[in-house]
């Protein structure tokens, strides 16, 4: 049987560690993988230790554990919770621990499962996970995001290879969206950092307070946060760290306002959401709030997700990606958000980045005033595709084009 | 390749459930594994759900990831521990989470390992593990021990096999000393817990002040805790469900005093300490304490386990194993505690048993006073074998014999 090359296991691993998490020396590190990832695992605490990691504690997960409960467990189990373990993960991170995430999930894990208990389930975790994720996404800690090449997952993308080459195929393709193929990643992440910066530097002088998105099925307009910020690639983390939280990672993005958000606007791209597909979806904006919701597969999910909380059918995030990326051009379906938000403009349901705002000591009641949403999601959601015109309205009332056809216009 | 029986891995797991662990409807489930056990952690995911767990969370380790550490982490590393994660599954147990380990470790893991690397490593982690092994040994939640073939565990006691052979040459030799390769392992279990029932009861009956051991090396007086009681096979925990903490099992054991042990011991099967095999231990006790100790192998990790703090150099468990166990007669030797401590009779290092008083509301106090002893490790050694005789000596001085030649008299 052919394996994925160990050599590029190495150095995503290596860059994960350096460019991703930037483990600082002392540091701990959380790491959740499935087990499928664990020669990637085993290069990370490998790498994390030659840099000075003090303990690496690894916490794995198996996708038939996970079914297991939803088969076979009594119906209160699903509005329970590991309270004590994400306490503690909160714990870790008000310690300094870093953390370090391996995506590999089979899109469709609980496809075949009864919606409410997945839905019951996802509630009960988010809640219990609230204090511990807060605290990532106000940025405390350095904290990164890779992939691995799982096996469900790979066949759910190649659905016509066996199993092993399809594993291989999704794995030289993460390996190549990650920029893990190239003799030096280090060099190439730094590099790609510094044209990312350009754009965030440019829309932060534009300082837009809308952004118009005009396509088919599509006419939307989007509400900036007051005194947002527009980040991408590299950012520093509030314990001083600068981090690639996403490999790999080729928008930039900032906080929307969660009142001023009207019009329709159309999915661009099918997206996963723990376990279910939801595809085709067309939503409602009126001030901010979506009034209207259909999707072609999953909407009953969709239903629940935008009822999960007030802050669920608001917008947290709005992103900025061009057709040309590298992920776009590959022409492949990820079914995974961490690859298919980076082939395509999107929004996110629910909780905003409280980082994206310029005044960086904002307190929660601060960013509210600003237009930051709050919710226990945040579910990121393909917009963007080459038929997509994007333009910006500063604070006078005036135009600039910002995207034509999918593409930057500068 | 040849694989291990299914059949008799589904049968071991639901023997942990349903006798081991005894889960009740509506608890959790902590189980602590190595990845390489995953097939039998997904039957006990299984089997628990369908008895009513509600989220049976498995703790995976990985021997190369752990060796990562010991290898490449700095010198600081060592003094450290992941105390988020111990405090967590102190609250979990707290929240009556039933607990199960399963053991399956290289019994030779750290034997190339710096000893201080180790010894400071194990002294971290058992201070960060104490407020949650405390609820363990104060026995507050039902838990339960079960081994899995692990392949350099199985390497290492048929160094002559195949790896695949040897694993599932000790895959056969767990099933069967677990009593799980019958046809109805439930009540082949029940039949068991009987027998060692009535041996607990003879020796409470006795309600001996001491034991005096015989044979070659061994000239060894055990003092007994005031007011201790004999225990073996199912138990009472405190949140009153009734486990079987060890399978397998084939001791009876009680709380030895602290101060009144006297003489000479030698050990009769090799000690495997947190990845160090340790020999030939032979100690002289004087009041209690080990006042001077050898070992052919491993004396160097021995003394600094002596060190650990004041209650390592003494005794806190004393427990009666014939000779004619079945592990015994397997004649094989598992280095590792939970089989070879069944095969001998043995006695413990360190923290006692505080469940083993016939008054169940003692103080830590009150328990000190009646000679249990407290630290903060655990570590039963052999010291039994055919050609041990052990007396008991009763509160008006007459002598009983309770072993010949390593089998009970009765």
């Amino acid at each position: 049987m052919k394996k994925i090359d160990e050599g590029k296991i190495d150095k995503l691993a290596r860059l994960a560690v350096i460019k991703g998490v930037n483990l600082q020396k002392g540091q701990n590190l959380l790491i959740t993988a499935p087990i499928e990832a664990l020669p990637l695992v085993r290069k990370i605490a490998e790498h994390s230790y030659k840099v000075g990691a003090n303990i690496v504690t690894p916490l794995f997960s198996d996708d038939q554990i996970t079914l297991s409960r939803f088969k076979y467990a009594q119906d209160e189990s699903f509005d329970q919770a590991t309270n004590w373990l994400y306490d503690g993960i909160g714990q870790a991170f008000d310690n300094n621990t870093c953390r370090m995430a391996i995506a590999a999930e089979d899109p469709l894990l609980l496809a075949k499962i009864n919606p409410d208990k997945v839905s019951r389930a996802n509630k009960a975790t988010n809640k219990a996970y609230k204090p511990a994720r807060t605290r990532i996404t106000e940025f405390k800690i350095n904290w990164n995001i890779i992939s691995w090449p799982g096996k469900a997952w790979a066949k759910r993308v190649f659905p016509d290879l066996p199993e092993d080459e399809a594993v291989i195929k999704l794995a030289d393709a993460i390996f190549d969206a990650s920029r893990a193929s190239v003799d030096d990643p280090i060099s190439a992440w730094d590099d790609h950092n510094k044209s990312l910066k350009i754009k965030t530097d440019w829309l932060n002088d534009k300082n837009f307070e809308s952004l118009i998105y005009k396509g088919p099925g599509t006419d939307l307009k989007i509400g900036l946060a007051s005194g947002h910020e527009w980040m991408g690639g590299a950012s520093l983390a509030q314990n001083g760290v600068m981090c690639n939280p996403n490999i790999p990672s080729e928008e930039v993005f900032t906080t929307p306002h969660a009142l001023k958000v009207d019009g329709q606007v159309s999915s661009t791209k099918p997206l996963s959401y723990q376990g279910t597909l939801i595809d085709e979806i067309k939503v409602t904006f009126k001030e901010g709030k979506i009034i209207q919701a259909n999707a072609s597969t999953g909407e009953e999910v969709l239903q629940k997700v935008l009822n999960s909380d007030e802050g669920a059918s608001r917008i947290g995030e709005v992103a900025l990606v061009p057709d040309s990326s590298p992920i776009s051009q590959s022409g492949i379906i990820f079914y995974n958000t961490l690859f298919d938000e980076n082939a395509a403009s999107h929004i996110a349901l629910g909780q905003c980045y409280t980082k994206c705002f310029k005044d960086k000591n904002l307190s929660s009641e601060d960013i509210k005033e600003r237009g930051g949403n709050s919710s226990m999601i945040h579910i990121d959601w393909m917009i963007g595709s080459k038929h997509i015109d994007i333009d910006g309205i500063d604070v006078n009332g005036n135009t600039t084009p910002v995207f034509r056809q999918g593409e930057w216009c500068d």
